[in-house]
């Protein structure tokens, strides 16, 4: 069994990570850390796992409590888990960061949209960007794995192979996204409230979002070249699950086919993405509480765009999910190890 | 007191037509149409009017029941209400149909789009399409207003000024649309279960919605151009409310000052059109249950692109609000009469 | 017209009497107190009143805003609201108090269950109880009337008839509360997220919730000896509502017939009293937005148990609307002088 | 591996059977039956199962396709299950049967209350209630087990061993329920409408739910006298979970302490039963998802009343979760086989 630390478990992505890591037959949970909670019983502040987890929150000292441990997971704001990172590597642990901190490789980028000084920079060619489907073989080797965001996700999924493929050839590639509210995390403020979210929905940070240069590096890998996203997030009155609507000009006239081949032959062996068929479209009730990512798409001849739909979990395939699935890549457990719950319906 | 017969009561709109007529200084309702329900009290079906509404459904038979009535609205699904228009009109009586039978002039996209025949062709031209704050002076003088739909008000309210003053020369315009569950109406099927819809959000006649040839009529008029929309609805987990982001590549080089500079200027009369303040972007909640449609823009220099947002209450701008508005400019009456009632929040 | 005073017009009670007092044919709002808020447009807080309510929010120096004033509205936390009713009774003012502060005509109860010493005492006897229906003549003649609970009045409004006939003769009453989320005010707490209250239901203060003596006071006034209410509120996943289910041992063998009657006959004249049919239960939708009480019952004659349930808007009848209908009864205006509007359903 | 067979799959009970038999190590999906949607892909009614349940729907022949299951499910309305069921035991094989029809010991009251004749009366006796913490050696010999109602087994976990200890002698007991709207089934009717049932909350059925005979047979067996229940059953705005407020009169002047200590002697070796700490009280979301049953209870002294409270997934541990439990017990599985994962929070 293999020894896991999380470091900043209460937050959401922390309570996923607790809860799948208790599925998991290969793993152990060795501390759950929590600055504001130290000494509290974790099921205190997470109820669903009374008898299930009887660990106490600690607050850990990275100096001597590292030795024992196989794996960490840093579930932290950005900003905060580099100095964490460093430690964890010189110990020559391996290290799941699930923060943003890692996932830009140009240092100046990441400073001027998250707009703190990064102190680890060092670090930065040693991290592999953890998207499972596209990375595998170099996370299987990492150290460190810098875990994809929750949008991002959601978006370089389905386009990656497109752009690829050359079947587009966008210069801006137009994104709506929608996403539950436990995106937000669980910071207490007026703007999270149930009476505010409940029966509403709103755009936010249009063209500002954090995790546009993320999208943005990855969508230009894919194509080679420069590409730009606009980015336009909104808040959906529902706690999981992240619907990206993607507009693509169909400038190479490509058929619906040769979109679906593509898609198909680039996840054909993957099992947590779905391409959907013609006519159907994702929907985030069906992959609730899963793993999974649903990818469809419409070409409307009319127009001549093709829009392309996905839809995952945001704190599982968005984050807590992904994070276990990279680790079972980084020990070569099963991909699917403390994965395989079917999505929660209805 | 204006006499006021509504033909479909027992509807969403229908519904919402009672709460608002029943508010209105200026009309009584004579009588509550519907097929289904005939005879049952209404406040059966909508336990909220108990005491307020006392009637009774009825069916009606407008050969004998019209004479009395002042003003009409149909809230029927498209294809039923053209004989009755006809009959309505040939009695010299005034008429607001809140279905899509009269808002296309021209048949052949009525027909192809609906997959029906149009039984009133030669009463199109006597049709005013009634979007209040375009077209007030041609409701002004109607027999017959064709009530907008509630997505294309979401969509030209905000674009229709844009497109007039040449700011924008798409040919292809992006709308991603947002709606509350009540939308889809009260039609009893699987897809709007409380179970199905709850916790879930999903894209749905992608390219296809009948809704597309009624935003494009518009905006081609608008534009003095063939003008297409590629038109993107969503399933949202509640009940009222839309809301649409709209992304314009900005070809012309315009300033944000110009874009907010026509919106206030086109709509500076308009109690009902709200124009946003920079940084701020509309909210389903800041219109529930009201009149209201909020506009908000973000000019995204980086990519390009203009991001238009609105809101509004799908059931009353878009539905039965706008028609009481109509059915005010028709009969010389305060255009808020009716509906003066701030939006609820939370 | 009347000026008005809001003084905490930032929280949820705050916001809906803006939205009635907006509305009301007969007042004028004066200002907007927050302390925390002060110099903010009020719409900046509230969105839905833009260009409705254009008041900035200012924290009032009662030494010299007061003059101009006819009435406040106070809807501060408990424990705040004391020293500013005692200067604006010395201004000879009017003042409706929407705190618990002067409900209790027992002050040792007060401080026992609210756990602050009361500083104003001396004004017990000056406070009205509002609860407009059973107490209407005292109303008309108070200078200061504590606003009731929501919860409270929820349970009173059923049971006052019924105990005052003495069709009811029990010592312990048992009251399952059951309220949506905005009861619990705009307080920014981990307990009040979206995330944390969506799909969830939960009791909380069993036995000990603030409003229990409030409603035993008036329980026991009506029944003219000491009842008790074993009362257990709940927290449900929706914004606006109570529905309390009440369980009476039918210890008198009264016939359902009795308790109708005595309930219509109390509140023929109440037109914000619904009285349902035999079959009939209420249920919040159906008073959504409105000053409405809905009233239902059943007699189980298997289980020799009268099952009484009502339904509420927390925020209308049980806060902000019945504030303005004592204020309408304190200053001789219709009785649903700003509070017309029907219920919102769907 | 054991080869099953879910009669009645495209029910909402159906749907939670596949997600934990398809998650089952020691199971494999023999047939999917389903009248109306035979030939129909499993996956294309419920989009969570794509590429994890390939069966397509059949509707099944009793005569011929029964010889190579091992184990049946029955998840259809009452009724229809008893000619199945005889069926099923007549060729030697195990049935969990998930509707009310073998619940009920006494014909009579069956009849009575469901208004349909029962065909197979004498398989009574050969049924076992399927309440495994409860009746667990019983469940382990039987052939033809009845899975527990939802309500119920919510109702008689708290109460069982209170009853049975004598710590409570009453002839009548009132319980509070409130379930979500999936309780309802998938049944497409105006009522379960997500328009209707969000934000709204209404009680239903009071006194006449088919669920309280299930209730008071199994809660007079415990306390060996004929015992009563008040049952008033709600719909909450919510898809899953039900929880229970039961109030019970203290005549027997117990302490917390014999309570606590009586719940914690039954259950100590019933993982799926957690008993909360003092000041704690159970809610849905806590168990979302899982098989655990949450009670918590409060001694209120003040008004001599017990209150129990309960929470369950109504659909696993209300359905599908304790079918699975049962048959576990009935094959001599582990008892937590295919219902390991954690509650989902948030």
């Amino acid at each position: 069994m293999l020894k896991v630390g999380i470091i900043g478990a209460t937050g959401y992505a922390g309570g996923e990570l607790v809860r799948l890591v208790s599925n998991h037959s290969e793993l152990e949970i060795s501390f759950l850390d929590s600055r504001s909670y130290a000494s509290v019983e974790y099921s205190k502040i997470y109820p669903n796992f009374k008898n299930i987890v009887d660990n106490k929150c600690i607050s850990i000292n990275l100096e001597k409590d590292l030795d024992e441990i196989d794996v960490f997971f840093i579930a932290l704001p950005h900003g905060l888990s580099q100095g964490l990172v460093k430690k964890i590597l010189e110990k020559n642990k391996k290290v799941i960061d699930l923060s943003a901190d890692f996932r830009l490789r140009d240092v100046d980028t990441y400073e001027e949209w998250y707009t703190v000084k990064h102190e680890a920079k060092e670090l930065l060619v040693k991290a592999v960007y953890g998207l499972c489907e596209i990375y595998a073989d170099r996370i299987r080797e990492a150290d460190l794995v810098a875990n994809p965001g929750c949008y991002p996700t959601s978006v370089i999924l389905p386009l990656y192979p497109l752009l690829k493929e050359r079947l587009i050839d966008s210069d801006i590639i137009i994104v709506d996204a929608k996403s539950g509210v436990s995106g937000a995390g669980r910071s207490v403020k007026d703007a999270n409230l149930f009476s505010q979210c409940n029966e509403n929905l709103r755009a936010y940070g249009i063209g500002t979002h954090r995790h546009t240069p993320e999208i943005e590096q990855e969508l230009s890998t894919a194509a080679g070249k420069r590409v730009m996203a606009q980015f336009t997030p909104h808040l959906a009155p529902m706690t999981r699950g992240i619907l990206s609507t993607i507009y693509l000009t169909n400038n190479k006239k490509v058929k619906a086919r040769e979109i679906r081949d593509t898609l198909e032959y680039y996840y054909k062996n993957q099992q947590f993405i779905r391409i959907l068929e013609e006519g159907e479209y994702p929907q985030t009730k069906a992959v609730y509480g899963s793993n999974y990512c649903d990818i469809g798409f419409k070409m409307d001849e009319r127009t001549n765009t093709i829009v392309v739909v996905s839809a995952i979990d945001n704190l599982v395939k968005g984050a807590a999910g992904q994070a276990v699935q990279n680790m079972n890549l980084m020990f070569g457990f099963d991909i699917d190890e403390g994965l395989k719950q079917p999505p929660v319906w209805p």
